[in-house]
């Protein structure tokens, strides 16, 4: 296999990944954004969640500016600006904000140093809580502590759980496929005694 | 809000999950398999796969297994087998294969410890190289190097890319809910002079 192709067979094996974009600002204000692939839930207790960032990235800028201010936010992509937020992984310069040049609007909360994308409809403002290097390719795992969550209230059932295709969040594969997602159930807590029963997105009847 | 549903919000937060069964088998030969949702690409060269283990986990066999005999496998979740792929998350004894339990099959390439899942239809083969703590939370980031990668050739594109619509494989949202997903676009690689454009799924027309 060729090594481009390589690169594109390896990125799709570990399955669906989210898209988001995550949201900076240096010290001196300058914004930036970055779509990234790679977020993941770290744990509730604390409220932690965690990205990759690669060795020579094109986007160094996110995690120069995460480690100055200590801060950033994550903002879900849907299907409205899929193209504005693929855009952002282009190579531009340091000053040149990616919020103006895809289009998107940079927004903040009074004293959250961060912009988040007002177009997205789920923003999360995270304050760094450590950087684990992977010393096998000298990946580094960023892990951010939740401060606030911004996002349409309909979307979220009864049980806490967020219903993310009512908010068009989309899902993405390989390096440039992104997808839009169709709800096949939610699964009843699994018991070692029982087969697993659909229960209804707002959540289970009971607390069963 | 309550804990469980502040649990099912902060695990809803961080978008699209992928959806894969880790299998492995002790030095007794005891096989196990577990859903994960934490599954994520680290790097092509180095092929590297990540994933995430809870401390308090109900399947801390599975990094037992896996230090053991530093092997494992990871198998996408199609639609087809969600819900056995669900039940395996029971908290079952150690002597119960979840294999067993859920009607699952296990099967092994000679010369490799751990079984792979026979319904999958992508499984890949995996060597153990980095258990990298996350100290925040006590939670542990498992890194393994791909060996093999067993699929159907059909779903491979022209460009190396994985159509994992072909394949049925699902994505995961919160705790419990399942979704198949539509293709959207494939975007062309991202350059700052021009807008992205979309390219067939079979892969870029040239080289451009």
């Amino acid at each position: 296999m060729k090594n481009e192709h390589r690169v594109k067979f390896i990125n799709s094996l570990s399955g669906f990944k989210s898209a988001n974009l995550v949201g900076t600002s240096s010290r001196r204000n300058d914004d930036n954004l970055a779509i990234i692939s790679s977020v993941i839930h770290l744990g509730a207790n604390p409220p932690l969640i965690g990205f990759i960032m690669r060795p020579h990235s094109v986007d160094r800028h996110t995690l120069e500016n995460i480690e100055e201010t200590g801060v950033y936010t994550i903002n879900h992509v849907h299907s409205g600006i899929v193209k504005a937020a693929h855009q952002t992984s282009a190579r531009y310069h340091r000053e040149q904000s990616e919020f103006e040049q895809t289009g998107l609007t940079a927004e903040r909360f009074d004293g959250f140093h961060a912009p988040y994308v007002a177009e997205s409809k789920l923003s999360i403002g995270l304050k760094l809580v450590e950087v684990a290097s992977i010393t096998h390719n000298g990946t580094e795992f960023v892990i951010g502590e939740i401060q606030w969550v911004r996002t349409d209230e309909a979307a979220v059932q009864n049980d806490g759980f967020i219903d993310l295709e009512a908010l068009g969040t989309v899902a993405v594969s390989g390096l440039d496929r992104y997808h839009t997602t169709k709800g096949l159930c939610r699964l009843s807590y699994a018991k070692p005694d029982k087969e697993p029963t659909e229960i209804p997105l707002a959540g289970p009847d009971s607390d069963d």
